[in-house]
């Protein structure tokens, strides 16, 4: 009942012709093999996996879950098959520097095969769902040793990868972190260290698909001051170069309220044999090639997920019958406040796949573009984006799939339907590689105000382009005035904002997550806007009138949010009390 | 970890001070008896059941659920002596007539404890859940012989009730009901029937905590005719009065969501037997009777939620040790994201809990005042009330324990933490008794615009009242404004809705969903304002400090969403299309 169709056609839709991508590509050496052709036959062989191989195991997993016995997990039916054919179909690979191994197609490809694969299996997309993230770092920050030890096994996808962050004391705050390390034997690869310590939430700990696990840790040197700036980060395999078990024990699974498929795993380090990362005391810095990577990933999940509902909840409801508001027996799709709700989810789907292959595309030019000054451009842009993608995206996937849940009644409550299911997975993506509210403050503090606004104006003049694009068509007016008063809001409360920093300088802190969605809306409505641009001219057909409907429909019934998101940014004098006595 | 103390204070405070209840108790003959002491102990009395009883097997039966063998159901360890201590402690008879059994209460009482027991414990409350609607139901509508039969073993709890509604096909549609009676034998309580046909999701379809099962059972006679027109309601008791078995099955139970401790049961009736309920043909209006009871009751569902949500996050952010923003350890209490999340879930419950009771308040006006203007009255208030109550606070339960979960982080997402249970438990109150979009198309369609708008003048009328007792307060200013603006929009919107009833017949359907939520925030802000009213001259105790500074937040910060609500509801030219090819 519950089948995922990887939306191919949308997906072509945004990648040739909202964003031209295989223009940029042949103009860029990087990629200037790749064609539309070329890039089409990859997404229907993503698709072919995500929905003829994840999709079919998922809610049997979900009932299934993790078996952990005596430190070895056992994953669900099909998972380690699954991955197999993962890995033999080249999909680690994908976005991978072909010195190791890799297909050095674009992160904009990757980002649409990690869109499918969470949104058809996001528990099993978890194993493989660190990968990148840990070969980006190993090969920004290792040496060359580790390099040639990690770099091929992690691209090919022999070998899997985890983070290991967070510890019972330490979750949103790194700085607590005690694991600590000690001097080890010289090895081929340099000095080697002995880590102790226990972690938590470690996805895919242990697990019975790979011959052997890269553990990236956080941890302290002998030396290390407190804080953040006392930790290094190490890679520790579950096996050592000689073959032998490293010290490194998985000790429980959580119960979790979803992803149920993915080992979350405590893991303790006694004494576990493991290399430098980067510079001592610098772990943070390579841990954060890890973290950026892995937050466009999430955002791809938060999309998957409301792709998912809203594909099903739009099958479901051209099925179901019942008697319409007057009288007459019809289907479900029929009545307004389903119509309403199937909208809704799509017009999200529609404008976020645009933001997202976007911020992929501009990662792609942020490593790839021919010129420096592009380069740098794009990566400022990819600074920003990416926290509103990952929190953004996450809030509106489980809000929308929770709301997509209504469309089947009781039966949504039902696991056989798979709705619930799809709540619960996408619930983890507002907590995980920091949450949302981290995200926010990110966001506004770090990445706004910190430069007093010059990246965030660089983004709107990008957004405003499109108000000059649009400027000669009448019927797009609706869309270009919706983005011209979003870019003027978000203009208006950040020189506020920045105005105000030291006269309220908890107001930022106060109005952060508000900021975001504002934000959000804004890109969306840019997004919103250069679709129906682009359908308006071929609307003879219908699959591109209901594009231009979706544009429509975000910007009359959801842009609405954005003007609340502004008054509460604005309310300055807003009273936040400490909490009470209750 | 997860723990439920009843908010004992913070309910005296509303019946006591905020309602006055005791002195319109006092007023009236049939509750002349009760004041404000027997009040507290009753409370207290049903928070250490509660607290002591229901809260502590909450956990555990999620992970258990329930067993189906071969059509018997087992519940989870620990329901029947929970139930057992129940019916010991005389509490499903609270409100019901004493010439039954009952200790004639008011309804006010019941909701609170209805309130705790959903709050402690929402899977187990769903057994005794429809004791009191069936009561009712059976009471206004049945003959002399099955009032006998029925209603003292349900006043006193020693049997259980189901109401048996929904079909494979019919859902949210009753008209498709196929379940059909034929004649049966004649028997002491007149004409029996033979009931045949299958039932879904009926709350304790089988259980192992009472002796007999009472089913109330919509179905169609042999002259029914189609649609809901042609329903009648049945009364088939799992054992029949000679102690045979009937025939009626429990086929199955649900793999759910949540309230994993409640035996959602699929239901066969083959030729069982049972007696008419009320008139033939008008089982809807007999079923309706047990409908609104029960409407109220999940209503306080949404608000136990947000209350066991909100103390639970409350208790663990003032525990948990994390660095704060500017660089030192704290609890993370102290963080703006977090205390405004806190804040967000106090303001809202002890607004909810202000209007859900002065709903019950109303309910016993409706059935005890003297004067029967007065009652019819406070009839109308109810009929508007209800549904708002059940949709609103029911999303907000939901969406509110969901933002909570962020409260804990990771450990959030994690089973024992216990608020992932509270966020899936919660969920189910949004479906059933009424989807919540139904509830909406009820009040604005059939509650609001049937009349002419006259019933909801009169709620804003005496919501008004507030502002004149307001008004010579000048600290009273920002809530009394706060709330003129909200009744002001709720008329224009009504009059807007009414005057274009033939010119945009589709109008109201399209916005009923922000209607509802907009007219919530309406009843909010006079929920607030009376709060502030009767804690501000009391201010100098640092409890009744926080009850203004609740209310303060919940006008500056919540009520932005009116607004936003308010303007999709004006938003008469939104294009709805219908749904498209994708």
């Amino acid at each position: 009942m519950w089948t995922y169709n990887a939306p191919l056609r949308d997906m072509h839709f945004v990648i040739e012709e909202v964003l031209q991508a295989p223009t940029a590509w042949a103009q860029t050496p990087a990629f200037e093999d790749l064609d539309a052709d070329t890039s089409r036959q990859i997404l229907e062989e993503a698709g072919k996996f995500a929905n003829g191989v994840l999709a079919p195991i998922n809610g049997a997993a979900d009932l299934e879950g993790c078996k952990w016995v005596d430190g070895n997990v056992t994953t669900p039916q099909g998972y380690p098959a699954a991955y197999k054919a993962y890995v033999e179909g080249g999909w680690p690979a994908l976005a991978c520097d072909p010195a190791y191994g890799g297909q050095g197609l674009p992160q904009l490809l990757n980002a649409a095969l990690n869109e499918m694969i969470a949104a058809a299996n996001h528990g099993w997309t978890m194993y493989p769902g660190l990968l990148h993230g840990a070969y980006d770092c190993i090969k920004a920050h290792g040496s060359d040793a580790l390099k040639t030890r990690y770099l091929e096994k992690l691209t090919s996808g022999e070998w899997l990868a985890t983070m290991n962050l967070s510890e019972p004391q330490a979750g949103s705050d790194l700085s607590q972190v005690r694991t600590k390390a000690e001097v080890g034997p010289r090895t081929d690869d340099g000095e080697s260290w002995l880590i102790t310590g226990s972690k938590i939430w470690i996805s895919g700990g242990d697990q019975d698909m790979t011959d052997n696990i890269v553990h990236l840790v956080l941890c302290r040197l002998p030396d290390a001051t407190a804080g953040n700036k006392g930790l290094s980060l190490m890679v520790a395999p579950k096996f050592l170069p000689d073959g032998s078990r490293n010290k490194i024990r998985c000790d429980g699974i959580e119960k979790k309220m979803g992803i149920k498929g993915s080992a979350t795993s405590a893991m303790s380090f006694e004494a576990a044999t493991g290399w430098l990362v980067g510079e001592p005391h610098k772990g943070l810095t390579a841990m954060f090639v890890m973290m950026n990577s892995a937050r466009l990933h999430v955002a791809m999940q938060g999309l998957g997920h409301l792709e998912m509902a809203q594909q099903n909840a739009h099958a479901y409801a051209s099925e179901r019958v019942q008697g319409k508001i007057n009288g007459q027996i019809g289907t479900i799709d029929q009545h307004p406040a389903v119509r309403r709700n199937l909208w809704s989810l799509r017009s999200l789907c529609e404008g976020e796949r645009v933001i997202a292959y976007w911020t992929a595309q501009l990662l792609d030019e942020a490593h790839s573009h021919p010129d420096a000054a592009q380069r740098a451009k794009a990566e400022d842009l990819v600074a920003l984006l990416t926290p509103v993608a990952k929190a953004f995206f996450t809030d509106n996937g489980n809000r929308g799939a929770n709301e997509a849940l209504q469309v089947w009644g009781g039966y949504g409550y039902v696991h056989e339907y798979g709705i619930e299911q799809t709540v619960r997975d996408s619930r983890v993506a507002m907590i995980y590689e920091g949450t949302n509210e981290i995200q926010a403050i990110d966001l506004l503090q770090r990445k706004i105000m910190a430069d007093g606004g010059a990246k965030l104006l660089d983004l709107l003049a990008v957004l405003e382009q499109e108000l000059e694009v649009g400027a000669g068509v009448p019927e797009l007016n609706e869309f270009t005035n919706a983005l011209r008063a979003q870019i003027a809001a978000t203009r208006e409360a950040v020189g506020a904002l920045l105005a105000a920093r030291e006269a309220a300088p908890d107001w930022s802190l106060r109005v952060a997550d508000d900021f975001l969605r504002g934000l959000g809306f804004t890109l969306l409505a840019w997004a919103w806007a250069r679709s129906a641009r682009v359908a308006l001219p071929q609307v003879a057909d219908a699959w591109y009138a209901d594009k231009v409907k979706a544009a429509r429909f975000g910007v009359q019934w959801l842009l609405p949010e954005a003007n609340y998101r502004w008054q509460r940014v604005m309310a300055r004098n807003a009273v936040l009390p400490e909490i009470g006595c209750n």
